[in-house]
């Protein structure tokens, strides 16, 4: 089965099944989603008009049994920020997707009437179909109505109420493997979904199986990247305690951004840390490791109870938990817990809505360490789309402007997350940089600057972090176009033989034979058309800067500042 | 008495009393405060943050008895547009601060503890006081209070509760001679004062002067001055049925934006218009025809009563009338007088905040004519600061992303006024490029696209409108300069003998000798120092596009679009 192009025209409520054309065949994830809105969408376009276009795209390696290779890349121009975006997930529908025989699924247009839609797609192309039923419900209930409705292995992609209502902090969920969500949290391409008036993309391959080209090769070099992956230190860690590991490491750095950045650690950060969590899941008989996608050996997601043995919360997130945590001053578990819970279900991205609810706090919209508080006000308010649920729901930068609070940490109009750059500068050069608003995934220097993976580079001097962010960054756009997750890099960065592995997984697929060459230039290709689509919509290196409280108000408890020149800064492109 | 620069610093609580630079001291009004702003203001600051400064300047000709010459111009970077901004107004405050031998009042710096301040300006600088009584009150109140705790001719320039709560479409005003106010309306500068945390500003010019180089040449000049002003048929029409007369005029000519920018004529034109708002005033035995500062001799100003005879507004403009009117199909003027008058009193821009309103009407926050809503949501939701207050107090760009409208009419984040720019294209140019964000005052083409002033360029076609904003945004530059009111243009642009006897003016003033092509450099000066301010704040020319839904949504009656392309709005630099 040759893979094609699905393209949905939501004005005609139309769909067609194309060829790949020839500049797009060696792409997939990001480097696919960003080829094509370079080459499909106006800079300068609203993004939630008709002429923006939503496109989902599998890995090169999604639909193989490659290990770890179940994350699906969307991209849009996004709500939030106004750049080019790209925003990938786990769950099951990556590698359903690749089973239809879909390389890409474009949604363009806008339904010229007031209805809501679903899209089925399966080999045969998409069926577009009027929804009504789950209009306006939560992630939760839509899962669990989308599975009686389709039984069996289906795949399911929606938005929340926060994407019906078109809020930039709207995120697009994927169901997993347990019927729980993985979100595409960055940017706001739920909106986008709900421009379009599309409630959810179910998703059937039937009998679709993806081909090999060299089945032999391809399995001996999973069986290599396999080792390598669950050979690392640091995926031991994340298999062990989840992302939130961090808190007490980010903590002892004096870089986890606590009280709307305005120190880097937080007093309560044992209440909240990963072995904390650990603890407590086994104490209430939850699930410490859990896959978000089949097929992932590193499987940092688990579930979180509460007293009772009832599921609060899955992926448990240290981003998330730092949000609500350290920035929010919140250092109730079960609270954050809660929170994760409810953005999960109203279908909005946790770090942005965190980062902004602590700005609210800033603005004395409610106090600091208010648990229930963020709670009530993401359940009655942004949940019900209220005036301060929209202005909250919308992003930190949009309760900065609406309240006229100054220290607003947003880079492109997208919140910062967990790292702060004074205390860590190299995350400062990525976040500045990065074709997509402040993003840590986009060039994860903390493995170098903090975990000492792939060498050592001092957090708290300039000294190296611009080639440190450069490198990763680059690197980090050709692994978003396998469908692997981020967090082989860990393996790739310290083990030899992951890299050339991950490399033969790709020609085995396609029977092709890429170098790793093939592969840096590849990332190096990604970051530079993004910039190109960004410069085009007006974005200038006045753009590549951190929010001025950074440069002048000193971090505790290193009392730094973030301290690179814009000219520093913009040698990030000298590539 | 030389002119001196009067700076105070906010973080200090210090005035100093400065020479002027000499490459200040030829300039005066918007030309002074945008050089200044280029000087001292770092384009990417924050503009409600402490690097931002707010500079009161009057013109070359203020605090003199030259006709018409009473405009305070104010200059920030703008928290609405985040591009450098001038808005200017009548009142007494310009006159009266020539007169103390201010040439420029710089606010600075940001107060470290969280009080309120008052500013006292004398010939002798600047006292800083504490002020707690008059915070939180409304303009009317402090235009009370002030002239009872600071009897006499004493100017006044203050800020209303959405200044100090900094929302981006509040503005400046100033007390005129009737003890109303006169409003610095665009670009939210009265968040910059309240950011400062300056209530109001008080002047006693005590028996302070103008110096006057040559009086004979200055006297004659005037009256050669005041002639071609009270000559003009467009002035004298502004002094029967003050700007309102442009209602009908623009409806009939199709391009009066009517239910947020759907269509280009109001059913309920004739309601609201000039003519039917001078026969109320008359019937109910108000005021026809009033000066918003003293020596104008336009008297574009009146008061409106309600049918006991109490006045409800004053300065009721055409652009007001229209954006509560027409824009958000309220047809009662009671209605659209009493928000006008709400408008005023909270300190907010009534066409910013008008617009805004049109956009939530679209996004279905209240319907479409709902004028006791408008007037509701004003007093309880914009004046108090609830969320739905900020929401639309900090303007259309704000209501549009908040409720995720597409059809937001704005430039560079401010709203667009009064005038469609697809049925009159000469101001769509002027709306694209202007340095500002979207603002008719700055390239006023509908004198020549409607009035036929100073030529005739037809409206619906794009031939001649780059060239007739050009000389427009030029001129205009020139003219905010002097202090002068912008209506002396059609006198300029019909009469010879009118601009003459302005430059005769400044030469008699200053004993100097400019001639025309210096005022047209002079023009030219300040725009390009705008546009290098903005460029360093990272605008570019993708900035100066209009909405995509003027290109795309046929506008009737005549059914057209704006169709300039970006090389051709982008030629209007090519001076």
């Amino acid at each position: 089965m040759a893979d094609s192009i699905f393209r949905v025209n939501m004005s005609t409520l139309s769909c067609t099944v194309e060829d790949v054309p020839a500049a797009w065949a060696g792409h997939g994830g990001r480097g696919l989603t960003s080829t094509i809105i370079a080459a499909e969408v106006e800079p300068t376009c609203h993004p939630l008009g008709e002429k923006n276009k939503l496109v989902l795209a599998p890995g090169l390696l999604s639909g193989t049994v490659a290990a770890s290779s179940g994350r699906l890349s969307i991209g849009a121009k996004s709500p939030l920020t106004g750049t080019i975006k790209e925003s990938n997930a786990g769950g099951t529908a990556a590698q359903l997707l690749a089973r239809t025989g879909c390389k890409a699924l474009i949604i363009e247009g806008l339904p010229k009437e007031d209805r809501w839609y679903r899209l089925l797609v399966s080999q045969q192309g998409v069926k577009i179909e009027e929804e009504s039923e789950l209009v306006g419900k939560g992630n939760f209930a839509v899962v669990e109505a989308h599975g009686q409705r389709y039984p069996g292995k289906i795949g399911l992609i929606t938005i929340g109420p926060a994407g019906e209502m078109k809020m930039a902090g709207a995120n697009i969920s994927v169901k997993d493997p347990d019927g729980s969500v993985r979100s595409s949290g960055r940017g706001g391409l739920g909106a986008v979904m709900g421009a379009k008036r599309v409630k959810f993309i179910s998703i059937d391959p039937g009998d679709g199986k993806v081909a090999i080209a060299e089945p032999e090769k391809f399995k001996e070099a999973n069986r290599a990247f396999s080792k390598a992956l669950v050979d690392h230190p640091v995926s031991q860690a994340l298999g062990q305690y989840g992302t939130n590991i961090l808190i007490n490491i980010i903590n002892e750095s004096g870089g986890l951004p606590t009280k709307n950045f305005t120190s880097g650690q937080f007093a309560g950060h044992e209440k909240i840390s990963g072995e904390t969590m650990y603890d407590t899941i086994v104490q209430r008989q939850g699930k410490p490791k859990h896959n978000c996608h089949p097929g992932c050996v590193i499987q940092c997601s688990q579930v979180y109870t509460d007293t009772a043995g009832k599921k609060i919360t899955s992926g448990f997130e240290y981003e998330s938990i730092w949000a609500m945590g350290a920035d929010c001053c919140v250092d109730n578990l079960d609270h954050i817990a809660e929170a994760d819970r409810l953005m999960d279900d109203i279908g909005i991205d946790t770090i942005e809505t965190s980062v902004a609810m602590g700005v609210a706090m800033e603005a004395g919209v409610l106090p600091f360490g208010d648990g229930t508080g963020v709670c009530r006000i993401l359940k009655e308010e942004v949940g019900n789309g209220t005036p301060l649920g929209r202005i909250i729901g919308n992003g930190a930068g949009s309760v900065g402007r609406a309240f006229g609070v100054t220290r607003v940490p947003v880079v492109k109009n997208q919140a910062i997350p967990a790292y702060d750059p004074r205390a860590i500068k190299g995350i400062g050069i990525t976040y500045a940089t990065s074709t997509q608003g402040a993003d840590h995934t986009m060039g994860y220097t903390i493995a170098t600057n903090i975990l000492k993976v792939g060498g050592s580079v001092d957090p708290l001097t300039k000294e190296g972090q611009v080639e440190l962010s450069r490198n990763l960054q680059i690197a980090t756009a050709a692994i978003d176009s396998t469908g692997m997750c981020l967090f082989i890099a860990f393996a790739a960065l310290d083990n030899q033989e992951c890299l050339p592995a991950l490399i033969d997984l790709i020609n085995a697929r396609y029977g092709i034979s890429l170098t790793g060459d093939d592969v840096v230039n590849l990332g190096k290709y990604i970051l530079k058309t993004e910039r190109a689509f960004n410069t085009a919509a007006g974005f200038t290196a006045v753009d590549d800067r951190l929010p001025e409280f950074f440069y002048s108000e000193p971090l505790a408890p290193h009392n730094v500042v973030f301290d690179f020149t814009g000219e520093e800064i913009d040698t990030f492109w000298n590539f």
